[in-house]
């Protein structure tokens, strides 16, 4: 398109932006016009994308991170094509696809929902990386920024990512519209302040005014030129651009326009031009498949193997079945084990630094590409990407993410490394699944299940070693539980996992010397729970004891009960849990003082057993 | 001290590092060994500390980002006269207080906990803020940080606030050893790299030989000559240094040294120096005292108000009477209204921009000097810093966090914006408070009330106008709730808070025109839950029907549950929550989507009656 079309373009662009904000009766517009210039110029001169094939391997990829400007992602589907005008009006109502933030869900061309600022640029890095490094299809990533997202760490670590691992696939374009929410950005349209940080992390940076198309468009083809480095393009802005009333002005942030004809009027009033969005090349790589059939690894019952050792060797073999599984580190792939699969499969392996939030969304990125991701740290740090989980459940991404050193069990080092809190934050993510295996055997083959399951799949691994108890040809997965200790005397039911499952066999053992007998419940998947095994032993012996290496809220206790809130009388139960602060000690020490060893759970079985006596 | 004296000290601290690691079993003695010129310079010749005063108001302020490095600070400790050699030898050990990685709550010199890396730079800008714009006793922060740790984007969101803010005050010290737990770091000893990032930051950074103590002392010299901007101090040490089997050498992260006698022996062998740290000067600044009597906002019953603007009101007024109160924003003060504090008391606001992970670590800063914060964003991006409120725990700091737009009921703007996990995550942070209010002098009573609370604090308001149901005169506070329907009819009891108490007295009030009488009762009060009120309405209605605007998992229904987890046998008890994932639609029909509006409750508690009938 020469300058004239590209123009009008922009103004139709902006035009359709308000008429959906308006007919929704809330949005961003004036977040949607500033950049919309930039919008029309990619979409008319450089983007190479099929909007009927969106699955073609050699799309460019495109993220509007700034989603709350939604409107001038849909004005530009319509501009090219790929949804009609009559939709683009249902913006914003009950039952359109057209959110207020963009999600994948439902609309074939969006990557990765958007909404929480400072993530497009970190998962699209994430893409860039699965371009260059796992699809090799020659495609580029392209993402659309806010000023004010800058602010956020999340976009440095992404830039230091991208800078290191020379993601010349990668353009960033920064609507530089000086305006946040609430007022002025720190930087306002300085855009040499924005240039400099970019250009210190490894990138090249191109100033640009945002509101000339022809200036626009060179800087696209400086960008595309630029090898061994990302690219970030700094567009000076105007938020409102276009129209007076509005325009750079303070206090209209996330309002529909107060008078929107006139507005259009302003704008030149509708168009109705349809982009011919350049097609991507023909060529498309195969996808990688099975190689070979998995061989997991097998444990002798009675061995002594800390499961995250079982994680990394269970993780290796998946990748030499599958070949679109991939491994990311937080540069503790030594302590998480990781490093198996490193030794196994380095093009497959992706060294993330310690940078949770990068891990996550670059495993989100591979994940929107196809890949089925493994990003490992400390099950404490995977707090840091709390954000990025929750939003990659929103995109709908299968991504698999394991965290080692959980609980109290870790010994000396401290609250700081202890997970004590991860099963909550995973079991409130939308529809995921939680693991917490107690044993070399069980963890491998839950290792090798996660990869098909749909959603967030989080397994919780152990630092220290623990015996083997199951045999390798038993089976394992979501929903599941095995029932270890079992008779027809029994008194109770405690229901453990992980480290807790041994200290409650041994329980069970020493009270059974005294003639008190316990089932035992072996809950490994903490979400989906199995109601029927533990509503039958509510039944049979009439009372629950839970018992977890976490805090007391959101993780076993609060799985087991959810279960019974079915309506019908609830079992009688109680809860050890991690309930004081801990300092360093060894292992066996720490499970000691929070009361969730053998010697703590033989107590509370006896005073349970005591009061049933008594009563 | 001069250079004969300052190289001693260092070798001191590498010696007793190497001890009290040795006698540990376990922790990080090369991490430790890079450092200790750094630390011995510091401490003898630029330091301004009184160990019998920790409270001082004029001490500098010192916090070791890299907190695996704790030898060497207890090592400090020592040399300082501070602890003596057997306490350092218990280093690790149960009921230590010098445990694996620092914290505040039994050391009185320890500022913040540390342990999860690029965590210590932004507490340390929080202090070095309230230093320059609260305390104004000319004290300086100084924290030391691992050259690992800059990969965090944490760090860069505390540079780029520090940056802005210019506090010259702070003083960063980097610790550029090459290695970090797994294998070289993305940049090596490349100094230049880290300069370059600091600089476009507007940070002063100065280059330096780590291991030469004229020039360290020279570089500190420099660090506290800088005026305008914060200075960084790039070092560039050996891990291990001074130990030739281990320094500078990959795989012998976080292990004590394999020959500790002969480590000792190459390092010159013990001794027992003791350093005359500086004195603070004498000046100290009163803290700040109460101003006025409180005097809550008050709004009317029926009135329609949102609770976001009865927090925002009643914080301005909580900071009229209390001058050790200070707010910060996520730069969305517009939304949660804490706006109005900025108006009423300009130099007690904060803003942060779109930074959560440094929101909270200022909150966390100023709280570790004796403030009060109120940290206020979206329920939703709080998950941003979910790791900086686990640390805060472990520190033991008071902070209060508001979370605004909570749950589908903010309608149109979809998932990304909704907080339907806050919750999960603030009930699983240890020795937390929940409020989740559904009226504005509901609210403002809870804003005065969590001032005066132990540990975190969270508030979470709603972003839609709810009609006021209590007077002003009414009190509120932690383990509270209020029974608003009752009579000795009653079939069920609804238990909700926030948004769903409304919903459920328009269920009651429309199930009572058809004979069925349930209570109602408002859990504003998440954790700590009133468990007498729950079990008093269990044992007379005989089910407990929870409502909450949240996903299932971790929230209202899971705190109910709690209570019942103490051995007697269970209540009936049904949950309505969030279970699928919201679109775009308007509050009610985002709440009738959910199954959680009065219609929701209606039928689930008809359906309730009814199978209690047919039994």
């Amino acid at each position: 398109m020469n300058t004239t079309e590209l123009a009008a373009l922009g103004q139709q662009l902006r035009v359709d932006s308000v008429r959906a904000s308006a007919a929704a009766g809330s949005g961003h517009p004036t977040s949607a016009m500033s950049a919309a210039d930039l919008m029309a110029v990619l979409l008319a001169n450089h983007l190479r994308y099929d909007f009927e094939r969106p699955g073609h391997p050699a799309n460019d990829r495109f993220v509007l991170s700034k989603g709350h400007a939604s409107p001038l992602l849909y004005a530009a589907y319509k501009a090219a094509g790929a949804i009609e005008d009559g939709e683009l009006l249902t913006f914003r109502r009950l039952g359109s696809r057209l959110e207020g933030h963009p999600t994948p869900r439902r609309v074939p061309w969006v990557e990765t929902a958007t909404g929480s600022l400072g993530q497009g640029l970190p998962i699209a890095a994430g893409i860039a990386l699965a371009a260059k490094r796992l699809d090799r299809t020659g495609y580029r990533v392209w993402v659309l920024c806010g000023d004010s997202e800058l602010a956020e760490g999340s976009v440095w670590e992404a830039a230091e990512h991208a800078g290191y691992e020379n993601l010349d696939n990668l353009i960033a374009i920064v609507d530089v519209n000086r305006l946040g929410q609430r007022g002025p950005t720190r930087h306002g349209h300085d855009l040499d302040a924005y240039a400099r940080r970019f250009q210190a992390f490894g990138w090249h940076a191109i100033e640009t005014d945002g509101h000339d198309v022809d200036a626009i468009d060179r800087a696209y083809a400086q960008a595309l030129a630029t090898t061994g480095q990302p690219a970030v393009i700094l567009a000076r802005t105007l938020k409102g651009k276009g129209v007076a009333s509005v325009e750079d002005r303070e206090g209209l942030h996330g309002k529909p326009l107060p008078e929107a004809e006139a507005a259009i009027a302003e704008l030149g009033g509708p168009r109705t031009t349809h982009v011919r969005v350049s097609e991507p090349p023909a060529a498309a790589a195969p996808r990688p498949v099975t190689t070979e059939a998995l061989q997991l690894p097998a444990f002798d019952v009675g061995e002594e193997v800390a499961t995250r050792d079982a994680f990394g060797k269970a993780l290796a073999a998946l990748g030499g079945a599958r070949g679109d599984v991939v491994a990311l580190d937080g540069e503790v792939g030594d302590s998480t084990r990781t490093e198996e699969f490193a030794k196994a499969h380095p093009n497959r392996f992706f060294e993330c630094y310690i940078a949770e939030q990068q891990l996550v969304a670059s495993a989100a990125g591979m994940a929107v590409r196809g890949w089925v991701p493994y990003a490992s740290t400390f099950a404490a740090f995977l707090t840091r990407a709390h954000d990025f989980i929750r939003m990659a459940s929103i995109s709908g991404l299968g991504i698999n993410l394991v965290g080692s050193h959980a609980g109290v069990a870790i010994g000396q080092d401290g609250p700081s490394q202890m997970g004590l809190e991860d099963l909550a934050m995973f079991r409130a993510v939308h529809g995921s699944t939680v693991f917490y295996p107690c044993d070399a055997n069980q963890t491998a083959k839950l290792v090798a299940a996660m990869a098909s399951l749909d959603g967030i799949r989080y397994l919780r691994t152990t630092r220290g070693r623990t015996p083997v108890v199951y045999g390798p040809g038993e089976e394992f997965g979501a929903g599941g539980s095995r029932t270890l200790r079992s008779s027809e005397d029994d008194r109770l039911t405690v229901v453990a996992a992980g480290v807790t499952v041994h200290e409650a066999l041994a329980a069970a053992d020493r009270l059974a010397e005294d003639g008190i007998r316990v089932r035992v419940i072996d809950l490994y998947s903490v979400k989906p729970v199995d109601a029927d095994t533990l509503r039958g032993a509510a039944e049979e012996t009439g009372c629950l004891l839970t018992v977890e290496d976490h805090h007391a809220e959101g993780g076993l206790g609060d799985a087991v009960a959810e279960v019974f809130a079915d309506g019908r009388p609830g079992p009688r139960t109680v809860r050890l849990a991690v309930r004081t602060m801990p300092g360093s000690a060894a292992p066996d020490e720490q499970l000691h003082a929070a009361g969730i060893d053998a010697a703590g759970i033989s107590a509370a079985v006896r005073l349970l057993v005591e009061e049933t006596v008594a009563r």
